[in-house]
């Protein structure tokens, strides 16, 4: 493994909810916390979707969480009895499950304001794992929580985003990963195999090949990263001539 | 267990790509294969999305086809260093991974249409598991393939959807599952008790909530599934006097 394998910051996220298994809400956190993630740095290993079934959730949080730095989920904290997230952590780390005082305050606060009437079922939302720091709702005021490396957060997009926004000041980043991209008018085909060759010689700049399908045009876009700028930019450049050699021979301009 | 977890048909999808994971490509082949799962009866039990690295894909893709009935895959087959899902296919089921005649034919006969050149890296594409039987490409020729249980297909996802047409006459359907969708007018916390005692009185029949969030109204989408049409349908009138109740005691006029 290189250097910067050892000194990054992963994570997995685990998306919990039998509406996106079976097709009928179509999920965009994955693409939200994916672009969270890199932008601090952190490097997203994996992600599952899993029904809302406890013994599914608690080994993939299980899987999760000793592989990686940090582990997020999204979905199934809400006030209806297939809301089991916060049942599957507690037992996934062995702890009870009490009413938080402070994440009962928090919902009573709200529900005063909005006159809606406290009940068992949205009690539910208060049921907090013993020894979790609470995750400020500032959208509808029903905290998620941190325990261990895990963040459970909201299905909801919106409430999800705000969520991620509360609690990345208590994150540390990776380094940060740079990227540049080279737009090649040829297919994938033609700069694969100079493209092999030159990620053999920068192992330690990562290179991404991304057709781009349309009607009468043919492109490909070479995504480099690194955490290394020296290295990426002279990456850069050697991908820059080969995909110039590759349109000379097509009869093409070259890259701009 | 139920009779019809027993009788079930279930799948497990794999998504490879280093993008979906950076956040650069917003993944849609997730829901396209949930919505066909729940099209043909079949249980959808599982996703994981995993890097472009070997050992990570023969790792999901060993611990998902001992456990469902089918896997499908998407990502990784196309011409470029990074495509390895074949490899890795390869290396899962412990089979050599030689050029595939009739893949090559394919391929050949597409690129002699286009004028498109021969090469190693194009070629990579012909390369087939022993024993796997292609999938058919209508869109740009390269062929998925499927061994065992696992059905390989494209990422990009007109080409994915178009593989998942091609395979459908060779899979077994579960028993089609029903749905039915109660909407109520009252917020999630106040249908969550008297549903949970509902779900308890109809195992065979699945009930999600799904709040609806807006500005200005209050809205929850009591969505019921099952096999069996006259308990789905018994169920639904439960659910409906239980929304109405709900309605009445809020002030609201009862469902149409």
């Amino acid at each position: 493994m290189s250097t910067s394998d050892q000194t990054s910051v992963t994570a997995g996220l685990l998306v919990i909810g039998d509406e996106i298994l079976s097709g009928r809400t179509k999920d965009v956190n994955i693409g939200a916390v994916a672009d969270f993630c890199t932008d601090l740095g952190i490097d997203l290993k994996e992600v599952r979707v899993v029904a809302d079934e406890t013994d599914d959730i608690v080994d993939a949080l299980n899987a999760l969480r000793h592989r990686y730095t940090y582990v997020f989920t999204t979905g199934g904290i809400g006030p209806t009895h297939d809301d089991i997230t916060a049942d599957a952590v507690a037992k996934a780390f062995d702890v009870p499950l009490p009413i938080n005082q402070r994440a009962r305050e928090m919902l009573e606060s709200r529900w005063r304001e909005t006159g809606t009437e406290v009940n068992e079922a949205r009690l539910r939302m208060a049921r907090i794992p013993e020894g979790a720091n609470l995750i400020v709702n500032s959208v509808s005021a029903a905290p998620g929580f941190r325990i261990g490396n895990v963040h459970v957060m909201a299905g909801v997009p919106v409430i999800m985003r705000a969520m991620l926004e509360a609690l990345a000041p208590t994150l540390k980043g990776g380094r940060k990963v740079l990227s540049l991209t080279v737009p090649a008018s040829v297919g994938e085909g033609t700069v694969g195999g100079p493209l092999a060759e030159l990620q053999a010689q920068f192992p330690d700049v990562k290179m991404g090949s991304y057709p781009q399908m349309g009607a009468g045009y043919v492109r490909t876009e070479l995504v480099l990263r690194s955490a290394d700028e020296a290295r990426l930019n002279l990456a850069a450049e050697k991908v820059r001539e080969m995909v110039n050699a590759a349109h000379k021979a097509a009869g093409l301009p070259p890259l701009e």
